[in-house]
């Protein structure tokens, strides 16, 4: 894989506008998708499926979930990757990254956060978000979640961040979404410690739970204030072995902010 | 669920522009998100996880990978939801949608299609996509299939197209993306019979495998056509047993086409 695109620091003004300066530790790439001739775009040249070592799993099979055998991980020559294999019915157990979908909700110039009341994390801030279900699509999952985890109806406005995690597996999609009517949340949940709604200056920005979250909350403070939305895209390459939100532990690479057309930010009355 | 949208049929344009009248079987929604008071959104003020009867799984698993035992599908109340629950040892199995990925091909005004060698669709036309492996990117995971079933390296643009897929587990990720040099590709590749590029007056509509690629290339085609881009997403509802492309049988629902800014569509050199 090649990438022919350097990270650039943050902008003078997103420098200015933060309130500390512990925030940039992980500066966010600025640049934005181009489309035309002369503009740059990721190049992936390729791939390589690691095939002189087997992957870690992210989870582990050791009995085949179709005739109770005993599971091997084996390498495919044909597909230059290691697959697990059932060693008496030689079924093959595929793993795949899992969806973390959720909401940024929006209320009066305010967002939502949860305080998780469950590890990990345990104590930390996050967004209401959680892994999609069979049978329901990202939005309603991230509405589900929103519900369960902040006890909040939401409309949905727009996807706005999709993340790949690749080390632990998981992308995540998250949406603008607004507070329904009738505008209220539960200062508690099974799940959740605390639910408060934050003025953007008053984000917890040092008890934030995960990357992808913090990262999610730094580019929407940064359009809500340069005033124009973008989709963003991205690939947060964790160290291994890191926490979830540990500082200097991950950086965001293959970044594209897709800017949206005319449309400007309008305050909620 | 509640949802205030109602499906618009095709634009005029759209209608005029269309080779066939037959495309318009299924007519592409062209709302475009909101984002100012006043405008819609999705309104998801809930959700029903369908507590009076077990899912339909799309896998099945009879025993269980940590210890062999018998597997069983029980409700959980507290996440009112039916799980995969082994009766030996209490291993929750769960089961996430997977994540299709793949490109959508540019080169000298053409679209770089593939005529499926493998089932399902044997014989059919796709874009380049497949399954998300872990330890990959969705980015990367769109290249490697563009790699493994067209024999072309890419260079990707922008996400395109977001699809889920409820009724069959899958959440689709389409790119834009370009040849990279040497602008080359596999006239055959051990997935796909052919390889070509098509002009886009010369899809293959009625020929091809995917409703979701179905959707996303005549999304494509109107874009290019109107001269503007829009990040596309939306939610395609399938007829209970129906095939992966048939006539009729599905609907794109909750769509949203994210209007990208004032960057216009530039012919390649």
């Amino acid at each position: 894989m090649t990438l022919r695109i350097a990270l650039r620091p943050a902008p003078l003004l997103l420098r200015f506008i933060l309130p500390r300066p512990s925030l940039l530790l992980h500066q966010l790439p600025t640049r934005r998708a181009g489309h035309g001739p002369g503009q740059r775009v990721i190049h992936y040249m390729g791939h390589q499926a690691g095939a002189t070592q087997p992957p870690t799993p992210h989870k582990t099979i050791h009995f085949c979930s179709q005739c109770a055998g005993p599971v091997d991980l084996k390498f495919v020559s044909s597909e230059d990757r290691w697959r697990h294999i059932c060693s008496a019915c030689s079924h093959v157990h595929y793993l795949n990254p899992r969806n973390v979908v959720g909401c940024i909700v929006e209320h009066e110039d305010q967002v939502l956060l949860c305080r998780r009341g469950i590890q990990p994390q345990l104590g930390k801030w996050t967004v209401p978000a959680g892994y999609m279900e069979l049978q329901e699509s990202t939005a309603e999952g991230a509405a589900r979640e929103t519900l369960e985890e902040a006890g909040a109806a939401v409309e949905i406005v727009a996807p706005y961040v999709h993340f790949d995690i690749p080390g632990i597996g998981q992308a995540y999609l998250l949406f603008r979404a607004r507070l329904a009517p009738p505008f209220t949340f539960a200062a508690q949940a099974p799940e959740s410690l605390e639910t408060r709604l934050f003025p953007l200056e008053d984000i917890p920005w040092d008890e934030l739970a995960f990357s992808a979250v913090s990262l999610a909350l730094r580019y929407y403070v940064e359009d809500r204030r340069s005033q124009s939305w973008r989709m963003h895209h991205g690939v947060i390459r964790k160290q291994a072995g890191a926490g979830p939100n540990d500082p200097g532990s991950f950086k965001l690479t293959d970044y594209m902010g897709l800017p949206l057309g005319a449309e400007r930010i309008q305050t909620q009355a």
